[in-house]
């Protein structure tokens, strides 16, 4: 069992911010990542059609002989993660809204935090649930930033079209209403999409450089290490460590937009394409 | 038979802009529109997926007794127009990159045509085939504008993150390579996505006030009743006009985005919820 692949699953190309961060965690693990090509963005989606998706994306991973199962996809863990976990109750089934809320409860000072995400995540609710749940007295602004998604997949993550935009995105949500009792403006900003790190730079140039950015990505990681540590399902064998990578479409796409997603080189080849 | 709906297919709500140019020439007809929005956009997927995906669509609109089926979506009309009509043989099946291409044959003087589209449609290379069939010395440019997708989505289709874009997309599309014997610039411009029309506004700003802009909605509308008129198919009374509006998903969105598209409001209840 320990020899086990971990499986990951995004709608896309995001999750490899995941994948990265669990490789740099867990050297030692094989991986299985599995991006719905064919069918994102799931952000923009209903949340009956999200949960149909993301529980066919999980049996194609649970026939993959996988240890446990990662959904990367911030869409798909505030809206599908219940059904997964009640589907595959053997298995860690783990998402980056909860290590997300959890990271962004304990950096916050002041308990007023934004939160940043797709339309879906955002509508949802769930880092504002999961968040509250940790942090009763938290203010939280949420903003659907729709437009970062389209800018990291073109590569266009600087220069002034990425900053015009994060200004229009954030300046709202970091405007002091003035309000008394209320704390000035948020400390802590939760980048509740996976492609939001793309753009880390100008999010900073924007919110300043004392704002508190959590990235879910390097929080989850650490909660898969606690999961499988505690299970008894950490790889005993560095021999072991590898990865598959899984597409629905578009292979030759995939590799281009991967590679600056996952910070090193992916080849057309190297990508499998499956029909879920 | 003249009774019977024209059946209107688009990936998405982007359709809705063909859709009024069709309601504005033929006040007389019924309309079924079917928007693809669970699997949008088809812009970034590949040919195989798109043709899977639009002979679906198809199918669900001649269930549905069309006498006329319109690919409003430029991908599809570029990748799956042939085997649409392969099956639907009976019926005039008509995209929109064969009228676009005749418009934008029409209307150059000195044969160079710039043409943007999504990635599929720019890559697939449907309007240069288009084109140089009916102009074969024509100097052809195309782009993929990926963002304007996003940008007319999100309603930001003027000030200065839509101007900053159409830049960055145009200006290397206009820019006078000083080649001898060959035309300094475009005189005209295709607009090759259904979405692009929203943001005419600041192309128009950016390529300046000479270059005709070729939008295939309203080239469709008269090839359609060309077509239909031929096979005297068209209404004979205005009593018939009418429209239904089907979704695979999110008819809440639907509804929001698609009447900026549309210029009605539509509301959701109007929307039909369908899975293909």
């Amino acid at each position: 069992m320990t020899g086990r692949p971990i499986g990951v699953f995004d709608s896309g190309v995001g999750g490899l911010t995941v994948l990265r961060a669990l490789q740099e965690r867990l050297p030692r693990e094989r991986f299985v990542y599995l991006g719905d090509t064919a069918r994102l963005p799931y952000g923009t989606k209903s949340a009956d059609t999200v949960v149909r998706y993301a529980l066919q994306a999980a049996d194609a991973l649970v026939h993959a002989s996988v240890k446990a199962l990662i959904v990367a996809c911030n869409t798909a863990s505030a809206v599908a993660l219940p059904a997964m976990s009640a589907r595959h109750a053997a298995l860690p089934v783990i998402g980056v809204v909860e290590p997300g809320a959890e990271a962004a409860a304990a950096a916050s000072r002041s308990g007023m935090i934004a939160v940043i995400g797709t339309e879906a995540t955002v509508r949802g609710g769930a880092y504002q649930r999961a968040i509250a749940a940790r942090l009763p007295q938290a203010q939280i602004r949420a903003a659907a930033c729709q437009l970062f998604v389209a800018l990291a997949e073109e590569g266009w993550t600087d220069g002034p079209i990425a900053r015009a935009t994060a200004q229009r995105y954030l300046e709202p949500l970091f405007r002091d209403e003035g309000l008394a009792g209320a704390a000035a403006v948020p400390d802590t900003l939760v980048l509740g999409c996976t492609h939001f790190p793309m753009l880390r730079a100008v999010i900073r140039e924007v919110i300043g450089p004392t704002v508190r950015i959590v990235d879910s990505a390097a929080t989850t990681a650490l909660a898969v290490e606690r999961s499988l540590h505690e299970r008894g399902l950490l790889s005993s064998s560095a021999a072991a460590a590898g990865l598959r990578l899984l597409a629905t479409d578009g292979v030759a796409r995939f590799a281009a937009v991967g590679t600056r997603f996952l910070g090193r080189s992916i080849q057309p080849h190297e990508v499998e394409l499956v029909d879920l």
